[in-house]
């Protein structure tokens, strides 16, 4: 079975990635870097996102700045709601999160909404001390989770974004114009986020500091069900829990049955769901699960996780959340710029609402690293069983042993390949070993340059997953891959 | 003539670039967003960088945290040495970044290096005052260009990184280790850093929040010259200015005559140059200038900028500093890790120095933009000539007039495009002014769909630049564009 820890140690020892600062003892925690291999598969999953949301869908992308003013976040609701509560011993100053403290020592159910009040009335009551040095906590206070910068001299105040959406919603009336719009409109962006979380953990799955990939779809919210669109994507299978029970079933019947509230909604979940078929994650592992009241994020109407079981349990991977017209309205109120657009399809002036896909991109790749990580038992080999188009390095170039005829023409293929394609040449080991290194880091194809290529300019293919060999022409190389690459 | 105010037209009309949070009157300045031509262009820079030097050196890249610990900016000499002049006036608190006022009043060359006590002198012998209010000036100070956060409840202090490099030398053992270094080894990143400007000006000049890519060159002090590959490139033309007196000349003639002190440096000025080339860049135009002392980062023993010439004047865009031992010696000390590797040509035990190359990706993208505008009188247009393959938008696909069936053989091949390039559907509008609408984001090809299509399967597809338009099979159209985007 392939656990949390295995991913852990080939991301350290195969350059996935590890954390930030490791030679400072006092680096601080939820800092990770993605190192040459994660920043491979990265890429790759932003190409396919690109691919299959974006530019199927016809959005728009944009990359704004992560430091933003103040306005923004007081407009957003971040600067009062986005806290959490602490409480911090009277004596040691050692803190803590206070609802998941007081949930651990008592074992109750307190949800994320409690106050503070309510908090200081069960560490009373249930005498909590604290468990560093068994003192009295100091009352609970809200710990705001935006990091705080000061820009210039003046010190103005400033934060970084805890989502990228805001981002989107400022420029929403630009971005509008300039590309004529028509609703639903939809913009994309990729970057990072920064949350100060209390207690940051396991490595990519709760990052101080991490990537997102969010889509904000600007619609009429007279018109959800008017979605010509729909149709071609209204036989997807999606998997649904609400309150526990799980619906299978298609797109179409979704709507019929009202599990999904709208079309729009729907196509945007058919959309995620093609997407993440082709990242090699298991989709029957998956499920969108339907939040609860008190689960749902301030400014979310509708809130549907999409969720991939791993060793950990369920994950979050993206929120879907129908934000209503919360963020435009906010955003109007406070800069007094009206936000209103036409619906030209409807004739009709409105403030768009806003549904978004908002993805964690370090999750995602923890998801699919974790699914596609298999141990071959009979043939002794640890796998990385990347899809080929999400794999760091294409294909390995291998003379068979060290010789010079051998090393002449396998340097010679490696450099017409590299221009195009991510090559790995090793030349170093047995081959079996060298097999071994390129299968743990999920390059699909293996090159072998031996006695025979030196009589007839062929060489052999061999595929990760089958251990098949095939012998090739070494102008054939190219179409291979080009043709393995698509998708 | 293109200047910069044109440049800033069309990137806020056209949607390249525009102010962040701009509907915010109080949203602080430095600060902007890549609209999505801008994040077209810039994904595509990103691209011929990867190809042109980190794939075909073979380098590898890393994409590490933004925000890290204290320590390493203690190391790295930011703490005390990352900061400019300020002078505050002391009735109005109108603060100024001294040495450029000075300078601007008196008219003299004040250096960067320049001490607050020779500002104060200055000040008081040419009684200057606060140019709002007319009052006295504070003492100076020195002002820390590092944006400070405080992470976690216990406020541990860290910094937003001012240079991308800090994650590259603080993750070289690690990665020397794993992907079995030998020297030179280069380590590559794409990322953000932040300095906090006193005065930021000219939208992507000089902004606060910015991207780098920089390489990191790791290599052998004793063999500098030692660098088989030199030889591939040896024949590149170098336009170098030293001391106000420009040399034009080959690789190899610049180090056989001691103006690139070494083969090493020389060979990286090439990949550079050859890079730059195909950017679209008048390669006429740019130079690297080699810094005086005075003028040097801290860190720098040897420093050639790569500038290249704007109608604003000269523009860096890339320091390419010998950093010597500098940066891995002081993390070495205050991490207590030993950081010296073998060097398995030589099988000598060092320190590795470091050449790097820092490139400034706003500012290329501007100076590109800048270098491929060109208004064309004869006819009457505004064209971006971007390379094909730099282009945000690859094609356009235009039906002749609105007519039932041009439309719905354009939409077919919009559809059948859009999976592997982008594409702009655009029906609205005379087809001339469609041209121009492509022509001014630097759209290489536009499709038009008319009569003879609905008779032979044809479509005409227009150049850009020439104006010249072809007929093609439509099952031509991906091969054409295929074969014109690579490069």
């Amino acid at each position: 079975m392939v656990d949390y820890d295995e991913i852990i140690k080939l991301s350290l020892e195969r350059g996935f990635y590890f954390p930030s600062s490791e030679i400072y003892s006092d680096a601080p925690a939820g800092f990770w870097e993605y190192g040459p291999n994660g920043v491979g598969i990265k890429n790759r999953f932003m190409e396919l996102w690109r691919k299959e949301l974006v530019r199927k869908d016809g959005m728009i992308e944009i990359d704004g700045s992560q430091i933003m003013s103040k306005n923004v976040f007081k407009a957003s609701g971040h600067l009062n709601n986005f806290s959490d509560p602490v409480i911090m011993c009277s004596k040691c100053n050692h803190t803590l999160r206070a609802d998941k403290y007081i949930n651990e020592k008592i074992g109750s159910d307190i949800t994320e909404g409690v106050t503070n009040e309510e908090i200081d009335i069960m560490i009373k009551r249930y005498d909590l001390l604290c468990p560093k040095c068994m003192s009295k906590f100091n009352s609970s206070e809200k710990f705001n989770m935006m990091f705080k910068v000061e820009i210039g001299p003046n010190k103005e105040e400033a934060y970084l974004r805890p989502e990228t959406c805001q981002t989107i919603f400022v420029d929403f009336s630009r971005l509008f114009k300039i590309f004529r719009g028509k609703l639903p409109f939809a913009i994309a962006q990729v970057g990072k986020s920064f949350r100060n979380e209390i207690s940051p953990r396991q490595s990519l799955l709760r990052l101080r500091e991490f990537y997102q990939a969010e889509i904000e779809i600007f619609c009429n919210p007279n018109h959800l069900d008017k979605l010509s669109k729909f149709e071609e994507l209204n036989g997807t299978n999606l998997i649904i829990e609400i309150d526990s029970q799980v619906y299978e079933l298609s797109a179409e019947e979704a709507v019929k049955k009202n599990i999904v509230p709208n079309k729009l909604i729907a196509y945007y979940l058919c959309l995620l769901t093609l997407f993440y078929e082709k990242t090699g994650i298991n989709m029957k592992k998956t499920r969108f699960r339907k939040l609860k009241d008190n689960e749902k994020a301030f400014y979310a109407s509708i809130a549907l996780d999409f969720e991939v079981h791993t060793s950990l349990g369920w994950l979050e991977l993206v929120a879907c959340n129908y934000r209503s017209d919360y963020d435009l309205k906010q955003h109007s109120l406070l800069s007094k710029k009206n936000m209103e657009v036409i619906d030209p399809e409807n004739q009709e002036k409105i403030l768009p609402h806003v549904f978004e896909l908002s993805l964690g991109i370090d999750r995602s790749i923890y998801a699919i690293l974790e699914h596609s990580f298999f141990f071959d038992d009979q043939n002794k080999r640890r796998v990385l069983g990347l899809k080929p188009y999400l794999s760091p390095i294409t294909v390995g170039v291998l003379p068979l042993t060290k010789n010079q005829e051998f090393e002449s023409i396998s340097k010679k293929i490696y450099k017409e390949l590299i221009r195009n394609f991510d090559v790995y040449y090793d030349a170093s080991g047995s081959i079996g070993r060298r097999y071994r290194r390129l299968e743990e880091i999920g390059v699909p194809y293996a090159i072998t340059i031996d006695h025979t290529s030196l009589i007839d300019n062929t060489v052999t293919i061999r595929d990760r997953d089958t251990m098949k060999q095939d012998r090739i022409l070494i102008e054939k190389i190219k179409p291979f891959l080009n043709e393995n690459l698509d998708f």
